[in-house]
């Protein structure tokens, strides 16, 4: 049984979503990041990053993203969900991956996370100024350059589609105006639809019990 | 044949030295930042990122490190960089070079590379203030918690001890101290003896014809 640890509106919904998308058998932990939860002893010993997503598995604990949703594929490869056999298209489609944690979502968390990067005040303030514009660049080169129609990567649908589905979830409140972005903005209108993201979604968005 | 594009000092490093370690055929580019070649037509034309590495194949341009070294691993396998046939050991392996790409580097990046996410002098002077900080954190959590000995990973020398010999170079120019990382300083030490390791330094420092 696979648990994921994961807060609503984060990148956790990328694995959130895959973890549907393969019909693993799991279990998902809120991590209140509202109640500081990350940041607690107990949530330290699963991730001592402090940080979602985490998926805990019968061998350990992985983190994150591009590494989670990589292992997820080669789990359930009757699912399709990554060219395992092929090492090139498999890099290709790690590229986009490793380009939307490292540059794309880095950009958005200036928005709201500039503390890491500065303690005074109005340089986080204008870190969060210019967010729209390092974010809208980010995306903007996912859209020239990198998605290919109709999925990220072409005929296939990968790992890759629920990663950037996610990180468009935050566009508007970036700042970004979707209407610039034409593919990327129906590639999230289609991808809303599937019945593996209405779950992940319904699951993650349903009142705490 | 292979094609790596690097800048000295960067991180494209890493591919550098995994191109020695697995014996591959290739030839190496400058793409010098000092004339700003990065950001050519040229240079475009290969990367639209302007950015290094990037590593032309028969196929196609492949970009971003962790993508890079993982092919490597796998299209030369008889190296045996990476548990290739483990999809929990290879996500482990993915975890930690995802870290190093898009939380270590990302740090580092705040020191010279501020204009990235902010306009304001007092901003970027601001985030260089406290590079020193956020990738020391970084680099503490390797050595606490990522770092198993005497490699990365443990016993098996792998893709990820490129990487992180790669960033380490980094240290004292960040304003971090070594002596605070014991084991992190004692594997650049004991990598910089490798042989591909030497060879990719003297090639990437050697004086352009």
């Amino acid at each position: 049984m696979l648990t994921l640890y994961y807060m609503p509106h984060s990148c956790a919904l990328a694995s959130h979503i895959v973890l549907e998308e393969v019909g693993a058998g799991y279990r998902s932990v809120l991590v209140d990041f509202r109640k500081e939860q990350q940041r607690k002893p107990e949530y330290l010993a699963v991730n001592p990053k402090g940080r979602v997503p985490a998926l805990a598995t019968g061998r350990g604990v992985l983190t994150e993203t591009p590494a989670i949703l990589a292992f997820l594929a080669q789990s359930f490869p009757e699912a399709g969900l990554a060219p395992l056999d092929d090492p090139f298209a498999f890099a290709e489609l790690q590229a986009v991956n490793s380009y939307l944690c490292s540059t794309l979502h880095v950009a958005h968390a200036h928005r709201m996370r500039g503390y890491r990067w500065a303690d005074d005040p109005a340089a986080i303030a204008e870190m969060k100024r210019k967010a729209p514009q390092a974010v809208g660049e980010a995306f903007a080169l996912v859209e020239r350059e990198l998605f290919r129609g109709p999925w990220v990567l072409g005929e296939r649908y990968t790992i890759c589609d629920p990663y950037l589905f996610t990180l468009a979830q935050w566009l508007e409140a970036d700042g970004v105006d979707p209407a610039g972005l034409p593919k990327v903005a129906e590639h999230r209108r289609r991808m809303a639809e599937r019945p593996a993201v209405r779950r992940a979604l319904a699951a993650e968005l349903a009142p705490a019990d």
